[in-house]
């Protein structure tokens, strides 16, 4: 049944020479990868906006300069992400650039911070996207968290499915939304060149605003900055691109840094030209499409295409997510599970854990993940800073041809994105603290398990000088607990293997214990029955202390100790808790604390 | 660590020899199965007046008359089960006086309504005695849930570290309760005795009451019948007497009896003396109190004292509910684990099940059980019933000397139950139907649990006319994923059992294939390699697939098939995650869809 349903939600399982057909085109990669960095166009000015507003509506004019600001950022980012992508074509984009050229702990706080970022993308776009839904919908208020959790688990499947399906569903929203913002800037545009909108702007560009401060200004940079989250996906999901994949995916990144740029700045202006101020209970972008296209169909158009796209940029979090987990699992800092690839070709433990660390952050945040979002922006502009860093260290070292201008555009990146996060650092202390405290635990975390696979990989290395421990034979033990078929067939498969057999019967008091004696000495006389007593009604104790003495003597002679434990297969799932108790806790501690070798019969019931 | 805290929490274990130690005295049997009854005085009284009340005051005289009734009941419910001790010593109560006179079904129907009751006991005398406290400090009255919780985890606890230590420990509150009560009732006697109080009645006795009913009567009785819940307990519990165990249980029966008619018809006189009227916010005991007394320190004894012995009431449960799941078990109608006697002798399993099934009905009804009063007094008098028919039954049966007045005893009692019974469900329909749904269900699933049992012991019986099936040899299948230490151990270990030993590869692709088979052959060119090639990425089944042939074959020559598997102990429990996750599932497959023999062999991290 579980594998039915299995089979259900996420299809049959590929070869794994099939792997090249779930390779993506640029337009479906852009559809998925840039779902993250387009969604934030929905709030990127808005967020300025609501910074300036503290001072008053006539600072307003200053959103056009910070817009510029956001858009020179915006292109250092591309062209220096375009160097990456061509330089490291395997992916793993800010972790592997900073692994190789800065060294292991800055490629591990790249890693680890775009990990966690992942996971915040996905809290904080579902929830956002809820918000937008439950807002049109208010009786579903209460049900924020569970439509949250829903969505999470939507995303999740599909992504399980594999990665061109994913893409082939998620495509439309994405496009829909570019389309329906570029109706809308388009229109608006259009209005105020035949002058039918005449400029409703608060204050000209320029105008002095008395109380304006650097800080608040800088303030505003920074909170524009979070539209700029997602611009490095691309390069952690390379691997993903069709043939030449390198190639695709700088093309694709300079495409969505043009839509990018271009929403960006149009609603940016629109907003100016058109006098709008942020409001509680409405959005920046619809009040722009409220007054460029009155509330009609293309108003409701360009307000469920925002909503939609804000869940979807989830799914930049899952296509990137599971790759880094890979990078980071195949040199040993995370666990090995995540490099296998699932039924449809997927990391599917990547998928999978993403998906369940996102529901628990809604959960613990009750779906109101807004106060992570700085957090996220601060998350991302770590991994941008090292790894343009670690670029331009490599073009200072290697001096391949044409260095010097590849070195100064990933410098140019790596000092705008130091300026950032030094920004948000000092404008946003009081929400962004806590990754000082995570992040290193990461790390830590991550050179844990490393140390602990390299002390594996020591221990079972083979020592052609140490010669293995030889055997020389078998004794098997085999606890009984009366006399029945399963007794019989452990016993004969214990004589079969072992040269000298013990049947253990662990006797709760002296008159079982002279029964036993008795019934066995009729029914088998050749083997030999060791009777235990336990005081403390107790099996495994009493079993032990035989092993032991059992043991020593066993391996003064180059013998092993093999125990034989039966295990009822039961018909039905719920028999299973009127069996086998015992057993598991038996093998579980021998396995564990004796380190003796444990034998599984199985014996099926037929009924 | 979990082990040292376990014996923090519940103790050092007992020898099973010190079993005799852990019998109960009468005094202290008196004080933890009598508790749940006893605490009925606290509530009896004011729910007969809450239906009386419904007419209003002119009818509260007719608690009087009722609480004869009650009494009438109470003797003939002592007198039925005085009979039922000594006639079966070894307890199991109603379930094996029902069981051995009136078949199977009847039998279950006791028992499987007995367990549900010691559930419904703890969890509403619980809260019971929370909403006492929280009452008191309201502003704890957010934490109800979280404090009753609390309470069951300690009796819990308590219980399992013995029934002779929680009896030392409960003594105290049930005794000072009595004592608390018997002060009130003598000093609120005396001061009517002396004339200090002239009757404040409302009505005297045989006022003529327009508009009350028969149905409003009996309706009355029924709510007065919930004083009488507990009174089972000591049927159910006398193995846990000092010997001789019957005429010990026999006596404390009698004594509890004693006390709780005088406590019952106490409080309801003095409630009818001094003119109680129920009220929304305070409890008729706590008026009684607060008119003898006034409000010093005796009332708030009187108080504390009550609070303390409510939440007491549910060790009845705990004494009686491991009892009778104890003789469910050894008629096999319950899992064998709850034959199984704990560290200290108890018999764990049960405690801890009614624990856990107590506090899940706490969280379910979030501490609100009230509503569960009526259901419970329900759950009760079928066992009362259907126990005193068995006897009669028995009696008239047997005929053994002075059988004629035994059977008056058993047939009154069964007569007066049964009437009981039709009232309850007569008046609370509305709040007892769901009882006629799930104990339905319960003894279904005790049939089920039986049946599988008995297919098991027919299953493993040995049968001497079959011939068990020979063993001429071993094949030895070892999984390989390179070449390690753990595999040259596995391998040299399955050469010392297996006549034919195979190693096999799973490759994911060809090259990994061949170069697997080079190093091989330098290797160990003596143990055959197979390599099979897994499509999906998959190791179960490419290896099903092999050990299918290589089991066709091994069947036609009487060959074992044993899988060997290494497992990985680590030095750590948290590096468990980093391992051994394919082979468990790996195990589990193969135990469980195949039924091959799996070997364990254990290979333990030095670090």
């Amino acid at each position: 049944m579980y594998s039915s349903l299995k089979r259900f939600l996420i299809g049959k399982p590929l070869k794994s020479t099939e792997l090249g057909e779930q390779k993506l085109t640029k337009l479906k990669a852009l559809a998925i990868l840039s779902s993250d960095a387009l969604s934030s166009v929905a709030y990127g000015t808005e967020q300025i906006l609501l910074v300036l507003a503290t001072v008053g509506t006539i600072a307003f004019w200053y959103s056009l300069p910070i817009a510029v600001g956001v858009l020179i950022l915006l292109v250092a980012l591309i062209l220096s992400y375009r160097q990456i992508i061509y330089t490291y074509p395997h992916g793993g984009g800010a972790y592997v650039v900073s692994r190789s050229n800065l060294g292991i702990n800055p490629g591990l706080i790249s890693g680890g911070s775009l990990l966690v970022d992942y996971i915040l993308t996905v809290a904080v776009s579902v929830s956002a996207g809820t918000d937008a839904i439950t807002s049109a919908f208010p009786s579903l208020h209460q049900y924020t968290v569970e439509i949250a959790i829903v969505f999470v688990i939507f995303i999740t499947i599909l992504n399980l499915r594999g990665v061109t399906e994913s893409a082939s569903v998620l495509a439309y929203p994405v496009y829909l939304f570019v389309l329906a913002l570029i109706v809308l800037i388009g229109f608006g545009m259009y209005r105020i060149a035949t002058g039918q909108v005449p400029a409703d702007v608060h204050t000209p560009v320029g105008t002095a605003v008395s109380g304006i401060t650097l800080f608040l200004l800088l303030r505003a940079f920074s909170s524009g900055c979070s539209a700029l989250t997602g611009v490095e996906a691309i390069s952690n999901a390379i691997p993903n691109f069709k043939e030449p994949a390198a190639k695709n995916a700088a093309t694709t990144l300079v495409m969505m840094g043009g839509i990018l740029a271009a929403l960006f700045s149009g609603i940016t202006f629109l907003a100016y030209w058109y006098g709008i101020a942020p409001k509680a209970d409405e959005t920046v972008v619809s009040q722009i499409a409220a007054d460029v296209f009155g509330r009609n169909f293309m108003y409701y158009f360009v307000q469920g295409t925002t909503a939609l796209i804000l869940v979807l940029a989830a799914n930049t979090g899952f296509s990137a997510f599971p790759l880094l987990a890979y990078n980071l699992a195949s040199d040993k800092y995370m666990p090995r599970m995540y490099l296998m690839r699932g039924d449809r070709l997927g990391y599917s433990n990547g998928i999978i854990t993403l998906g369940l660390a996102s529901i628990v952050l809604i959960i613990a945040f009750k779906g109101e993940t807004e106060q992570l979002i700085p957090l996220y922006a601060v998350g991302v502009f770590i991994p941008f800073t090292l790894s343009q860093t670690g670029m331009t260290l490599k073009w200072l070292r290697e001096k391949p041809e044409g260095w010097m201008g590849k070195m100064l555009t990933n410098f140019l990146g790596a000092l705008i994105t130091l300026t950032v996060l030094i920004i948000l650092f000092l404008t946003k202390f009081g929400q962004v603290w806590s990754i000082l405290i995570f992040l290193p635990i990461i790390v830590f975390i991550f050179h844990r398990i490393r140390n602990h696979y390299d002390d594996v990989g020591e221990q079972l290395r083979l020592n052609p000088s140490e010669t293995p421990e030889k055997i020389e034979g078998n004794v098997v033990v085999v606890p009984v607990a009366g006399i029945t078929k399963v007794v019989e067939q452990s016993l004969n498969y214990a004589e079969s293997i072992g040269d000298y057999v013990f049947a253990v019967y662990v006797a709760s008091d002296h008159e079982s214990e002279i029964q036993m004696k008795e019934k066995w000495e009729k029914w088998k006389p050749d083997i030999r029955l060791v009777t235990v007593s336990s005081s403390y009604r107790e099996l495994t104790r009493p079993l032990i202390r035989l092993i032991n003495m059992i043991e020593a003597k066993a391996e003064e002679n180059d013998y092993t100790v093999t125990v034989v434990i039966p295990q009822f297969i039961t018909k039905k799932s719920w028999h299973n808790i009127l069996h086998n108790q015992s057993s598991v806790l038996l093998r579980t501690y021998l396995l564990h604390k004796k380190g003796v070798i444990v034998t599984t019969v199985p014996y099926r019931f037929k009924k």
